[in-house]
């Protein structure tokens, strides 16, 4: 966010990255292999109603298992694409076609209907690309490489989820959960109190380690509220409710950081006390 | 991508994290203060036309610098929301107002355009979540934590960036070159070619750090072709092309991870030594 006026102007050659709503929204695959199966599952996760319209012959394994447990929310469709009614109701349309005749007359019919639209391996033609992605619970992490490779993407994603401790996510269901309970006992939208919350959160979330709210549990949470907000709006250190450090993966690089210097020094030791007592020997 | 039918069952939840692209695409921005900036910054990232519809009065300051040093894409319009004809040629809404019965009301119009709108702090309008990002040239991270709070994902923003060596976006754009040269070379769309290409690329981008591809120049990338898919499709060393690897976040590590042991073993060595020659001496 800096005022750089060089930076401002050099602004641009990027994409939008957003987390598009699905829930209860109709999405059209049309293709069955094993793109389209990519396709189901982030579409599963966003928890839309989803048809896959493809012979059965060209069903992926994945697409069929898809199909087979998810029939809550995934319909098959065991034919062909027949025409433009087959967008009927549609919210979001994503073709994984071998036919680019057929992907780029879909596109066609979606964009006159202004239907968001994607088209597997066809940049050209799509109002979105997907990414590669990191989900843990309510965390959704997307990595785009604007076009420059799903290998990349990959590699960047291997890189972030080394620097993640795997606990971020619980830690963000707890955050929420704990701020629900202080809005029962804080009630009210907006206004000076609403500020006064926002802001005895971000105190808490900016002092507390994330994984420190992963192990949370209902009456720690009250414990939060009863020594940290009804007292003065104060932020209690996590010590003070009892709530023990869980290991972490920065944790457990700060352990093995001093474990091993320690073994260093004691050998270094023993090796200069067997030499000296050897040479005094002599 | 696992197949336990356990995880497939449970999958939902969440948002469908997209790249939209919106490259000279108009955008209308409704409201002009702070989180109108940083909607703005946003959208110039994507290379759209945006116009900021807004009294000049309640500009934020950086909402007037962006239309101070960006008149080539920040169209400004000094004047209040005056009706459905706002949206006239527009691919995208975005509001940033406290009036939210306004807010409400340009929703609704958006809607029968279907034209894709966010309302800022009103999630249930919105057809999309804007989230944390992190940009790296060609590189985007986006970090959503579906509605559980901005502070989180700042959190964990800085948690990715540490573990980022900030090269990444330069390799992936040297990476995208190489790509294009190789295609010069063996040129075609798809076939036998097309695959080995991808291959040859796919095992170059995993035999090698990511950091070694970003201080290639146009030379070094041709020795890399050379060296590499022209004798036989190899993979050639980075030492053997003379590319020599710069610093990481991740050498750093491993750096102070043997210096600290070897200072600790010659630091209990000289103890030992010293302890050892005073009791001598006694």
């Amino acid at each position: 966010m800096s005022d750089d006026p060089n930076r401002i102007k050099a602004l641009g050659g990027g994409s939008l990255l957003i987390a598009w709503q699905l829930k209860d929204k109709n999405v059209l695959i049309v293709g069955g292999g094993e793109v389209a199966s990519q396709r189901v599952e982030s579409i599963l996760t966003a928890d839309a109603h989803i048809t896959v319209l493809a012979p059965a012959s060209g069903l992926h394994p994945r697409t069929k298992l898809f199909i087979e447990l998810r029939g809550d929310r995934v319909t098959h469709r065991d034919r062909q694409f027949e025409g433009p009614s087959e967008l009927d109701g549609m919210d979001m349309i994503l073709t994984a076609l071998d036919d680019n005749e057929l992907s780029n007359a879909i596109v066609k019919m979606s964009r006159e209907r202004r239907i968001p639209v994607n088209a597997a391996d066809i940049p050209d033609l799509c109002d979105f690309y997907f990414g590669a992605q990191i989900r843990d619970g309510p965390l959704q992490i997307m990595i785009s490489t604007n076009g420059n490779g799903p290998r990349m993407a990959s590699i960047i994603k291997k890189r972030l989820q080394a620097g993640l401790s795997g606990l971020e996510g619980q830690a963000i269901t707890k955050v929420g959960l704990l701020r629900n309970k202080l809005k029962q006992r804080a009630p009210g939208v907006g206004g000076l109190l609403g500020r006064e919350r926002m802001k005895w959160m971000s105190q808490l979330c900016n002092q507390w380690e994330m994984e420190d709210f992963s192990s949370l549990d209902d009456s720690a949470m009250e414990n939060v509220l009863d020594k940290g907000w009804e007292r003065g709006k104060r932020v209690p250190k996590p010590s003070e409710l009892g709530i023990s450090r869980r290991s972490t993966t920065s944790k457990s690089f700060s352990t093995t950081s001093l474990l091993l210097p320690s073994i260093a020094f004691f050998t270094g030791a023993v090796t200069a006390t067997l030499l000296l007592s050897y040479s005094g020997r002599r």
